[in-house]
């Protein structure tokens, strides 16, 4: 059989992996990707299904309209207001299944075969996956402890020119660094960018997941030129099973996501966005995510000082102001890979570094998750991963 | 903001406009493409989800598998081997969101831009823009009574030879004209296509919405080389708002869709799976398809019942054997836009035929849905229709 030209480029598997590897349940797991489902508010979540069987059943149940629930959108648009100054019309909010889906209509929209799509690099493998399917050149910006490296960008931006058509970034706590953005170098960067005609996607999958009371600014709250598209997601702050997100930009940009939105799955479901609307009228979100931050606070703060007590001295970490990701690196010239395949062996996982890096080969980072075991596991599991560090290390 | 090539292709609104028009409740619709909202088995969907909450609740709000939950492609399976004697593994079944994302994700695995696809003329335009959105160049095969035309099909393979690298179709009671392709024309169709290696993907949304005993063989049922990927889905047979869908074909085909279905959106619904599979074990679905279609076939009666008596006789209809359609064609030079303009303002709605031929400039038909419209409404509405066709015949 003869496939699209797109099928060979997306032939690392790395991303899917994650999801259809099963890991046994006597394993630690520091791989994840989602929220403590712990967390869920199961029985707010149930209460809301039955209220909405019950007062709206046969609409809940049809198809929804392409651009979403309207009280959702409703919803979404106050809160992105309120907590980012971000100000969308109903209509520049449409929402999609998962923030994955609004990756992948963000290349169907901007992404010629053989276009440049700048990434942070290290970047998000969902987005890289996304985008490959569209057949995008995919080209590294190195980042450092502020953010997007201003240097990086521009030399990539005098490189590639015209042929960028697109620049996806992750500015507040990172997957998979964990970083965010200072202000400074938000503010620097949208001030370059504004003379490019260049869309910036930014993903604020984390943004909420703050362990301060401050919030970061949204590169969309900067946003002078009108070219950011903004996508936000339940799928971290609340949980990732109902599939709903949402993705924002002005609404000559959003004219066309709903055209693709159609084209890709006609509508979201229904019973979904009105059980997550319900919800958000009758509790309290910001409740929950002020548990679950506090919890992933604790549980972060045991992880640092398990890399700080039983890791050798030459690794280093990030140590990150919310989100759910440590990033470990070890020392020149050692791979990560090699440390999961005997940690494995000791029922502990994570994932390496190099599937973040979408156009380079590096191998010495590691990724760890640590939002999804509790306390004594985490002890447990990084004193194992601690030790096989030291010993792979003196080798 | 410069976009890629694609959304060019997508400028024709005609199905997004079907579901953002929001009709008055006071209309009397014959446009919607979906089963009653009055059937859906609202006591028991509850009462699923109340199960699925309080077994596996935590599962059920996390990150399915990307090849979608074990139980239900089981039982799908299972369904598939029962009714229609299509014998697939677990591993060639993908649970996907709405068919309509088993059309887009055909479209990213085997179309490239200018490809052609060949549909039949007229064909279900949902499809038509998911590939569409892949810049297909569309090719229109004629159909007649028993289906697919043979003499076209076999002229536009001659025509476009190896540019041809898909081709859709919907044999069974087909949107939008209620026909279904006879078994004779079936064999002689699959026999014709093993000798390419083009890939036929069969649409079988209508294929169990049959008023008779028997269900129609698929064409997959038939595939002799392996290259028929089978789409089929819960919209039409229970209900469209969980977006729970499945797209079937050989082992290789399938390895391919999995890593596009996880670029697409990681994975559809868990809870919206969980939930329908646990219907599946605890009701029958098949009851519940025999209720809808009898009270489909006695909608059905009426409408035919309808036309026979209230429209003039130049007019042509289809009779169909199941499925939720009926094709009316106006005699040569009118036009259904026409008569869509003046049926609305008397408050009776229903799709021109034009949006359904992807490739051609046809006007003259009209697609009626009968399944949403109780018998009072349906005499009602098709006694207006019947009278503004009267007088706009006469012009």
């Amino acid at each position: 059989m003869r496939y699209a030209s797109r099928i060979e480029a997306l032939s690392d598997k790395s991303l899917l992996n994650a999801f259809e590897v099963i890991e046994t349940p006597d394993m630690i797991s520091f791989s994840a990707g989602f929220p403590s489902p712990e967390t869920y508010p199961l029985e707010a979540i149930r209460e809301s299904f039955d209220h909405v069987m019950e007062e709206s059943g046969k609409e809940a149940l049809s198809y929804g309209s392409t651009s979403g629930y309207i009280r959702l959108r409703e919803i979404i648009g106050n809160r992105l207001a309120e907590k980012f100054n971000l100000r969308y019309n109903l209509e520049e909010i449409i929402i999609t299944s998962g923030s994955q889906q609004g990756l992948d209509m963000c290349g169907m929209m901007f992404i010629n075969k053989g276009d440049v799509v700048l990434f942070e690099n290290p970047s998000y493998l969902g987005a890289v996956n996304a985008l490959r399917a569209h057949e995008a050149t995919l080209a590294a910006v190195e980042i450092d402890d502020q953010g997007i490296s201003m240097e990086s960008l521009k030399a990539e931006v005098e490189r590639y020119g015209d042929r960028i058509r697109m620049i996806y970034v992750n500015p507040d706590h990172q997957n998979p660094t964990g970083r965010s953005w200072s202000l400074e170098r938000r503010k620097e960067f949208m001030t370059f960018i504004r003379d490019y005609d260049i869309p910036v996607v930014e993903d604020g999958a984390y943004a909420e997941l703050s362990f301060g009371e401050e919030l970061e600014t949204p590169l969309a709250a900067l946003d002078a030129r009108g070219q950011v598209l903004y996508l936000g997601t339940f799928s971290k702050t609340f949980c990732p099973g109902l599939r709903v997100a949402w993705v924002c930009a002005p609404k000559t940009i959003m004219e066309k996501i709903l055209i693709l939105k159609n084209a890709a799955d006609l509508s979201t479901s229904s019973i979904a966005q009105r059980q997550m609307a319900y919800y958000l009228d009758h509790y309290s979100l910001d409740n929950h995510i002020r548990g679950i931050t506090a919890m992933y606070l604790e549980r972060k703060d045991i992880m640092i000082q398990m890399l700080r007590e039983h890791f050798p001295d030459s690794i280093s970490y990030t140590n990150p102001k919310g989100g759910l990701f440590i990033w470990v690196s070890l020392p020149e010239g050692k791979d990560s890979r090699e440390l999961l395949i005997r940690a494995q062996k000791r029922k502990v996982s994570f994932i390496p570094g190099t599937s973040f890096y979408p156009a380079a080969d590096r191998h010495r980072e590691l990724r760890l998750n640590f939002s999804n075991m509790d306390p004594d596991k985490i002890r447990e599991g990084m004193k194992i991963l601690g030790e096989i560090t030291t010993e792979y290390l003196k080798e």
